[in-house]
């Protein structure tokens, strides 16, 4: 299952050490196109350029290189992204402007265009329908394992790939995402529509607090398969990015366990959020999780650091999966031991917390804390 | 050097398995006295009264037990907070809202009260007026070291002490921190004051980004050593309460080293303060420095993930002790090997970053992070 006039293509060029580093995603025809990008005001030139070519509404390559970011890199890098444009608008004979580069990894060192060049000039052949997966896989810098997801929607298909591992807290955006699909809709609609998806998909997750210098997500409808229903697209879409969030937070950075945080009974969405969000990026909770301990303590801890948020004790409820472990101002009589084997046995957990103040709620993904962040991030200069 | 009138004790009393857990900090007379509590709206016990208590700007004791937060305890946890009053005040024939009782640890567990009160009828025989070193042991959690400094200003002397090694990064207050001074002060002067030496010192502290459940400074001030210059005396005050400060940051859990982050340039004090806040307190950046990675692009994202503060990358300036590793949109060309021995061979490291944007400045302290964070997190429950 492959969206119509699609081709892809992930190689490894020799950035990094030993893995595979250079991918392309092309339409045989100009695609509606929309991104988000970081709100990061230390962002990299491709961060630059694309919220300059995403005005056009259209796109028809992401170019995406990992290893080395980007960022930091003055004019010379923005010179540089320029050039990978043009040398693969020149070898697809495609429009330069419908190219949009993409760029992860080391902070502060330019791209090495001695190994990309050549790189570019040998597309053509390489590119191909239904190579998701070495495209996947291309996109990567610490992430163990590759996040893809392909859905239908009417005749229309939609694939979606995904990188982040660490320095990942997305606002306004993510680390990289992109998004192919061969529906037939305008930039308008995609545009405000991947402002909703991320909404309640990117937005929604926190790995270290660290929001990252070179965050996109991107997307290219080519209309090859026709109109779709947009509300049924969307309602795909967003399952589709929620169902990546979790894929990310499942690989993150020497992550045991995949953590989703509901809370409910809030004043407001807003309130649910940023109460979850506290939680989910505690090192405390994340460190507790870590070690199997039903530490609810600290879950109290991280929604009293919101400091502004209104809080009563006394109507709250917390609960780890199906244990509730604290009700209306006192801890219950839950056995600690049935919780902890809760925690332990299951690689993914969920926190649920009541607020009992209203009847707005959301769920935020995280993960907990262990010693490999410590390992990947001191020992790995990313 | 000891403040007039002022008796103490630490003492072992089976709250935690294996240290002293019980402290006692008496003033012969009742002293001026002022004190700031942690903001969050999931505190103790002891904060709630605490805030109800100082409002007479008097005390005469404190009382700390450590081991149990009695945070989350309802209203079995006021109640026995105030028994402990009672009974101190009973012991030392003073009055009884003149004794500030504290609490540190696990939160949710009832103080052991059975254990608490025999050592409340023991205490006259034990205070003695030099026995700071043991009283300041005995307000432990998982510290490792002792957080203790004595000044003198004029005629009068001043001690402090603090604890504090996790779930630090104080708002409005901090850990548990505890001063006596034989100074003649008013109460006013003393809130005000205390209120301007907090936020130039603990508040410019970063642990981890969690904000404990039970954080208080309280300071009491007997006079009987007469007037001070009330100006050389917060000058001290400020200069001791950073001193305690990067005591704590150099002792924090699992921590190799100090971090003082200093940003200058910037628009205004509060710019600067938000900026080396973010730096001190991203995971990233903690690593890197565990690591010895002189990783300025961390740095960058720091800075960037401030959002709404302006930053110009083309005026920044950042350097590593005296090492400028990053200048006016660049990086120098500094050597990565002479960089890496200074953060290697330091148990403090500094770490600068120039704005280019304005005159203010602001110092903070921080840690970085390691595996022995994770390790004390996740199978020590606090």
């Amino acid at each position: 299952m492959t969206p119509k006039g699609f081709t892809c293509l992930g190689k490894k060029i020799g950035i990094k050490e030993d893995a595979p580093d250079f991918a392309l995603i092309c339409s045989a025809v100009p695609a509606a196109a929309a991104a988000v990008f970081t709100r990061s005001t230390f962002c990299g030139a491709p961060v630059t350029l694309g919220r300059e070519l995403i005005k056009k509404g259209k796109a028809q390559a992401f170019l995406i290189t990992s290893g080395v970011s980007n960022v930091a890199t003055g004019k010379e890098g923005l010179a540089n992204a320029r050039l990978e444009m043009e040398t693969l608008a020149k070898e697809l004979a495609i429009e330069q402007d419908l190219v949009l580069p993409f760029a992860t990894g080391v902070i502060g060192v330019q791209l090495p265009m001695e190994k990309i060049l050549p790189a570019i000039a040998r597309v053509k052949d390489e590119l191909g329908p239904d190579q998701w997966e070495q495209t996947a896989e291309a996109i990567l810098t610490t992430d163990t394992r590759i996040k893809l997801v392909r859905r239908s929607v009417g005749k229309a298909v939609l694939v979606g790939m995904a990188k982040g591992a660490g320095m990942v807290q997305p606002d306004m955006a993510t680390m990289l995402s992109f998004w192919m699909t061969d529906a037939d809709l305008s930039h308008e609609e995609l545009q405000s529509m991947l402002k909703r998806v991320v909404d309640q998909s990117f937005h929604r997750l926190s790995i270290d607090t660290d929001t990252s210098t070179s965050d996109a997500v991107a997307v290219m409808a080519n209309g090859l398969a026709g109109k779709v229903d947009p509300a049924a697209f969307e309602e795909t879409f967003t399952e589709a990015a929620v169902e990546v969030t979790k894929q990310i937070a499942a690989d993150a950075e020497g992550a045991t366990k995949l953590i989703e945080v509901a809370v409910t009974g809030a004043l407001d969405a807003m309130q649910a959020q940023t109460m979850a969000k506290s939680i989910a990026g505690s090192p405390l909770v994340k460190t507790a999780l870590y070690g199997a301990d039903a530490n609810w303590g600290r879950v109290a801890m991280a929604l009293g650091k919101t400091f502004d948020e209104r809080l009563d004790p006394d109507s709250l409820w917390i609960s780890f999966g199906e244990h509730t472990v604290y009700r209306d101002g006192e801890p219950t009589d839950f056995s600690d031991e049935t919780v902890e084997k809760y925690l332990k046995n299951n690689d993914e957990v969920s926190l649920t917390v009541d607020l009992g103040l209203g009847n707005s709620s959301a769920t935020v993904w995280g993960c907990d804390l262990t010693e490999g962040y410590i390992r990947i991030n001191a020992l790995y200069r990313t």
